[in-house]
Order: structure tokens, then C-alpha cells, then sequence
């Protein structure tokens, strides 16, 4: 039986799923450390991902130690993780990650980086192989299908390839931690929907102490 | 005791509370119907709003006749209703009230309009008399708050009004019905928030049927 196709991100109230871009080598440089945008993006994204950075599951599986919390946020973090075969990236969002990844990379599945960089794949220790992908995102969705098995597929990032799949009706349902933080500007998730084209359903709610966990299918209309 | 400052509107997944402006003397006119741009706003309008027209508070509060659904949905509208011992509103939200309330206007309190034009006090059957306030929004508000005695004023809108109240710190909570459509573009809530001044606290959320509930105190920060 085939796997779903979802996303799970977090969002702020406002909308943004991220801070307005900033040169990713900056984030990652010391001397960037002290530049006054870097420090707003760090300051917002870490506002948005608050609810996951305690938790038992992230540390876990970024191999921080031992301890975190338990409970409804890590349960939901860890069933994401669980159910997740193969996830499906953007080029922009690989390259972040490059940067920013430790070697054993998070995701411990196939990888596939919708690019038009032809490059070898690139096996990391711990299970995570990036394979890229030049042939669009359809291509690299169905190679991501047949690597999950019966596991789903998940649509990882940035919110220009999210909303691709979910502009052509491929995404099944999807995720979204709503975190009680106003952005203001940065990238929006839902930005260029076609509208006309996408219907949801909603499927639950549940509040937590950090955030509030929505759940919705999507179909083509 | 003082009561509390809210907002409390219906918002797309996407962050939108109104559909693409149109004229709005075309929204209320035969031919305007008939543009295409009007159809497509009060089909949005429509889906935003759809969780409210089958509720049995509606229909008594527009007097559109016995009936209409009960439960939860119908209590939180009820309940929002009856805290609200005055309204602040902006000009325009008026303008395009003015000629979409039935004679007997659904607030049945005062109402005070933040407004550049001056005009006596208009008073309509049922207890709503508008108020046409010419020195801010502060003024109105006190003029509100003075108005409602021991209950609570809702800034009822449009997004530009809510949007001033909010980045000044003067909205104590508020709540959001999350519709589960994707609007792509319109009027944002949070347009021009200053993201800075504004901090957030989750109260609850709760999905019925048709929508989610979410309800958040705000704080300066």
C-alpha cells in the first residue's frame, strides 16, 4: 500500500514559516554572529521552533545527550519522524541544511534534492543518503514514493516547493505547529496558493503549553 | 472592574479576514452581482464566513427566523456577543456596514466610529446608536470603554483599525476563527503588524465542525 504525501512545518500566527532570508554563510560564521540581521533571524526562528528545541525527541535525534521533555509535543515530533520514508526537498533548503546539518544528518531515510545540480549522491553516517533530482518535482516525488515503502512521504521545505506539490494537488494532508509569535515579514508559507485549485478539510487542533497543532487534508477542487 | 479590549474575526489558513476589496456599492447593487469580481468575493466571503450563517444565534440576531444549529459554535458566537458592551470601528468597515445591516443593526450597544467626517449620533431601532469620533483612536476607545460599563469592548474591525489598537498595546485578548480555506490574497489581518511590540500568549483552541477556535491574550514587549 503506498504512503501518504504531507508536509509538517511550523508557522507563525502571521503566516511566515520563516524570518526574511539572510546570507546562510553569515548564520553559520562567527563574524556573522554579531551582524544585526542574523541576529533578528536567530531570534525569530528560534521563537517559531521553541516548542521543539526542548524536546526529548530532538535531542535524541541530533545526539545532544541524554533528558528532554516528554509529552504531547514530543510524541507528535517523534510520529512525524516515524512515519516519514523518504522526504523531498528544495535546492535553497539543501543548502541551508548543508551548512547547517551535523554530519549524521537528521533524517536517517533517502533524501531527494529537487536541483538542477547534477551531482552524486551523497551518503551521510546514520542512514541519510541526498540523492538530486533534475527532472522536477513529479520525478522526484515518485523516486521519493518508491524509497518510502510504506511509509509516507514527506515534503520537507522551503515553502516554494511545499507549495508547488500543493498547488498541483499532490500533497494528501498536512501539518502545521502554529506558534503564538508575530513575524511581521519573512518567507510566507502559503505564498503564490493557487487558491481556485486547493480545497482543505480540517482535521484537528490540540493546544499544547508552546503551540497549537493543526491538521488538515487537501484535495484538488 | 473594567472590562477587556478584543478583537475577535474569522481568518483564512493563509492569514486573510476579507477577500480582494470591491467597490462596495457593487456588492449591494443587481448589477454588481453580476461582475465577476463580486462573485468571486462573496464566494470567499462565503467560505470564510460559513461556519457562522447556519448558527441559531445568527438567525435571532438578524431576525432571519426561528431554527438554526446549536452547539459549540453557536455558544462562542453567543458568548462573544454578550461580553461586547460597545464597538469601536473604522471608517470603512462603517461605510460598507451602512449598506449591509438591515435597519435593525446587529449590535444593539453603542457603536463608536473612528472617523475624519463629523455627523451627530445616529441611533437605529434595537438599542445600536453609532457614535462618529474625530480624535483618534484612543479617544473612541475611552468613549467605548466608558460605554460599556462592566463589559468588554470589542474592536470590531476592519484589519487596519484592529491592526492600530494591537501595535500600541491596546487589545487585551483576542480570538480567531481559523476557516480551512486558502484565500491566496485579500486583506490580511496582520498586515503592517509591528512584530516587535507585540508578544502572544495561547489561550485555547478548539475545532468544531467547521472551524478552529483559537484565542490568544496579547502583552507589549
Amino acid at each position: 500500500m503506498a504512503g501518504k504525501v504531507f508536509f509538517s512545518v511550523s508557522m507563525s500566527l502571521d503566516g511566515f514559516m520563516a524570518p526574511e532570508p539572510v546570507p546562510v554563510e553569515n548564520v553559520f560564521s562567527p563574524e556573522g554572529q554579531n551582524d544585526p540581521r542574523v541576529q533578528l533571524w536567530m531570534k525569530k526562528w528560534s521563537e517559531l521552533q521553541a516548542w521543539v528545541f526542548p524536546l526529548r525527541f530532538f535531542r535524541e535525534n541530533l545526539k545532544l545527550g541524554e533528558g528532554g521533555e516528554e509529552g504531547l509535543d514530543n510524541d507528535i515530533a517523534r510520529a512525524t519522524y516515524e512515519r516519514t520514508g523518504a522526504s523531498v526537498m528544495g535546492k535553497r533548503m539543501f543548502d541551508a541544511g548543508e551548512l547547517a546539518w551535523p554530519e549524521n544528518a537528521p533524517f536517517h531515510t533517502p533524501v531527494f534534492v529537487v536541483t538542477h545540480t547534477t551531482r552524486e549522491p551523497w551518503e551521510r553516517p546514520g542512514g541519510t543518503t541526498f540523492h538530486f533530482v533534475n527532472d522536477g518535482i513529479e520525478a522526484a516525488l515518485n523516486q521519493a514514493r518508491q524509497a518510502a515503502g510504506n511509509r509516507d512521504v514527506r515534503i520537507a521545505g522551503g515553502a516554494e516547493t511545499i507549495l508547488q506539490y500543493l498547488n498541483v494537488g499532490l500533497i494528501d494532508e498536512f501539518s502545521i505547529a502554529l506558534a503564538p509569535v508575530l513575524f511581521g515579514s519573512g518567507i510566507r508559507l502559503f505564498e503564490g496558493v493557487d487558491a481556485s485549485r486547493v480545497a482543505l478539510e480540517q482535521v484537528r487542533a490540540v493546544t499544547t503549553q508552546r503551540v497549537t497543532h493543526l491538521t488538515y487534508t487537501a484535495r484538488k477542487r
